[in-house]
């Protein structure tokens, strides 16, 4: 049986991990682990506040606490920018455990430069600068900005694109910021056209976090090669 | 033309560079970004000192000054743990350019836990902790312990199993570390063994390097036919 | 109506709440604030894990998102050392909401040496790390050693007091720790007795956060009778 | 006999003294632990310059080493926002010794959030910043301003408070302060106004010290009380 | 035979061998160590992009190779404000080698305030920072501005001099710093004219290494006097 | 009129200010600043703990309080490991002060590799740790360890050899210190059979920090010549 990837989007939007799927899609090779991307069900339908963090993690580790089948992964993804469950499940599962906000930091961190964030709203800037603090990539940031659009706005995608390529122009032209991070689960559909837009790399979270999942697994199998010719 | 990820040996053995390519065989997906890898044929036979690493640094800026074809590539790994010449490289080419050094820090990160090193010398310690704490990740070194076997012996493979796993197993026993990196960039037909004896995830640098490497350009061509539907 | 603290205890033990309880009976002063403590009835038996933090963390939140009368205080305190939902409440409430773990690292700041840290289990030092890391005193923390006895002997208060006055002598002498925080919420009954043993100062994490929820308010107070005497 | 706490302010002005005095009636509460405040006659009329934090704490260390009754006591707090001899007296006296100016820092740490500090002269902000460093919390200080008037206008209390208050919405509204430390002794007379003003928590460093100081000596008769108990 | 200093130009420029050599000419009182200034004939014209640094590293490792009596001392200064090759040397030689780069930041913290730094060109202030965080002194730094101008430009006096002064009074002035340090091998000339145009004490990078070297040199031989007189 | 470099022995011992001007012998080169050492008449007999500091600090304001011309300075070197009274003369005198438990840390980090100290007494170690956490070198400590001899014993030049010599090659071998510092300023007559000893560089305080004094001195000088040329 092949391996497999289980991405979870922790919020309730069957939509948003529908898109976040379809941004995966480069990433289902032939032959390569399989991704599957789930939907917590129960889950908030935004995580915007520290308590939509905390029921969302507490909700994923009732979510892994039954070991059904289709809960079975050789990696897992919490595709929220928040990372929520994240600490739990790595002591709650065998198998290792991605966040795609810590993914994100780190996949800036290995281009180099100084990264920019674009948040969706102000309020979650505190809470992802204590997520740098705490990986130690913090010295790296060169900024966060906000979009702050209402919720609703959210669906428009040309006044999101508007603000996007703002805030991410005065990121790299005030800030100094060499990368960008998209600091959400489900915008990678801006992702190129902001990165052609900016002329720096352009980061989404759950790409970068599946990539690194995926990287762990082929390199399991080319172990797994040389013990067989070993044997 | 598909796209390419150009995995440079820095130091001139051959034999080096095909294990690590090898190595990366199960990289080699279907429809993958092509993983070529070249020996920086002027390179030092080995790098051990801060002095082979400035002049494998020069060398690699020397390498890439001439823009022949099989120079070209989306993304480039510099295959040495101590990364010579990768902050050059990243002002000099304009794909991005990955450390195997950084990115083994940057994946055990990832993964959640503290880390501990397996180096060959005791003298490149001090070099690999000028990195960790340059990249900001020294807070989760568990520690980095040497096999300090001359190197004649580094061909004798279960003397240097012997001395690898009785390090890894002190590295995580006496230093609490949840991952280990095999802090050098030919020893990934350790990894598979290592990771069973020692039950922590052990990391190979060039194949997180090349994992990230390959990561970014799946995300770009994810973009692409974003694009492409656009248009 | 006076002013009230609200002690919630966010585990379901109601006998940990009493013994909390009465081991803040000193702070009751006449004319003080009202000290109340509560039980988060629904809250785990006990809080080991961090996915038993982030279940404390939800289901408090959701604890608070009625405002009945009994749940109104002018500050609130979260008995547990490993502060769940604290971030998330400083959101949701107005008045301050205190963590009894950050006060205790705070509180032996004030005192100017080099803190040890008794945990109850090896499996929470991590978490407590973390914790230390982000309120920048990590640097003053001597150690941290567990007691760890399973759950049922914690019952047993000869065999407890002996695995904890061992281990605040160990913090005291090899760690060079100069106050000792018990890293947990129900073991106040122990301080008097462990700080003669020991001869540094003994923190409860509970009183120290109170301490610091009750002086906040008495300022408000010196604050009010100023503005009487301006009116 | 009863738990005393005494207060010394550094400098010599008596009028300082009684208002310090009078801004901690409120933790005067019937059967709380006593507290004096005594004016150290020979010190410096002001604590400006670290030639005068040197000499108060010299004349500090000369104070305290006579042991009349007058200066005995169960808990020490240094009234200077510089904490002058703070580190002198902690290897002096048996009691623990509370810096104001420390206790103030550490108490905004406790309500969660970065912190501003008014000052009052700006040659002071460095010798601030030098003691946020030392403690662990610059990490959350979101500002420093000083209102910078001539010792005379101290006196002038309607300019004092233009001054603070426009300082405070800065340090609010430019710097994301999220409270307000008053960076001297002598202020507590503002601190409801400016709370009310702000809409922000204000700390005054005298309260929240001898808060600590209260809060540490309450916890000390809870243990007696136990020790009664099981005797 | 006497102590000698050797001072290695790693740009291949001899005008500017020359004109650090007379900036140095006050250090050579009668009977101090001798102090003589080469130039590394082979190295890069200018050392303004890591590649420069990397190659001028490389040169110099092999500069050192031979082991000629015109390459032998008692100390040496690598004369580039970057410190190329000074981590390689370091392992090579078994006489001190000192950093200008290094040896600036260092001087100016022995100075006690915070330092501003006067770059050439902009593309360096990042390779500045880094060698700033890896000795730990980043966080004195006020801030960092180029004058960017063109090399051509280098060379007119009165426009570098219009330049350096107005960067410098940004320096003092908008960050706050309290020296200057001339991030340059060759601006000795404007030292003295621009620590009287701008009040704060104004650091040459190769007169402070050199003093350094001396001052290590003298120690010895006080040391040696000493020995004579035991024996 | 000379340059003149005023070095301060902030305790009262006349003997330790003439074995530390012995020690100064081969700075005073013919042409260089005049090296004077003077000892503070009122200074504590020794130096040992906080209190000691606070007092030699305040005792230093006031000599300098008077403008005799025996006081006048070029630079100023303060002569106790532990830096009473640096900041302070900082904002009083126009001219340098340098701090010798400063200039100590400073010039082993211009040497590249970790340092180890040799601490007089135990009690000393905490307050340096604060001054090497102030400066942002403590990353660079290799270690510290006390001699810990009765005062009355630090005559006795064998023991205090056989204790140095002994706790020196700990530094080294345990700690991996590459520069070991004498932590105290009357040491300088054991720097050279330590140094010989140990095979690593030894640090005298009081020499690095005149050599510092001595370094900017002729800096200036240097300036002034060329304003005269210029003239």
């Amino acid at each position: 049986m092949g391996q497999r990837i289980l991405v979870v989007n922790p919020n309730c939007l069957q939509g948003v991990t529908q898109s976040m799927s379809a941004a995966l899609d480069e990433f289902r090779l032939s032959g390569a682990p399989e991704i599957r991307c789930e939907t917590l069900e129960n889950g908030p339908p935004g995580i915007e506040t520290q308590a939509h963090v905390d029921e969302a993690a507490a909700k994923l580790a009732l979510y892994f606490s039954d070991s059904s089948p289709k809960k079975q992964a050789d990696a897992y993804v919490i595709a929220c920018f928040s990372d929520p469950g994240v600490l739990a499940l790595r002591e709650l599962l065998k198998a290792p455990v991605y966040g795609i906000g810590e993914a994100s930091y780190l996949a800036a961190a290995a281009l180099g430069g100084n990264f920019g964030v674009i948040a969706i709203v102000s309020k979650g800037i505190a809470r992802h600068e204590r997520a740098q603090r705490a990986l130690g990539l913090h010295h790296k940031l060169a900024g966060e900005i906000a979009i702050d659009l209402p919720v609703a706005d959210l669906q428009k995608e040309e006044l999101v694109w508007t603000r996007m390529s703002a805030v991410g122009a005065r990121l790299r032209d005030e800030h100094g910021a060499q990368s960008i991070i998209m600091g959400c689960a489900g915008m990678a559909r801006y992702r190129t056209r902001l990165e052609a837009h900016l002329g720096v790399p352009v980061i989404d979270p759950t790409q970068v976090a599946v990539g690194m999942a995926m990287s762990g697994l082929l390199a399991k199998r080319a172990g797994a090669a040389d013990k067989r010719a070993a044997a």
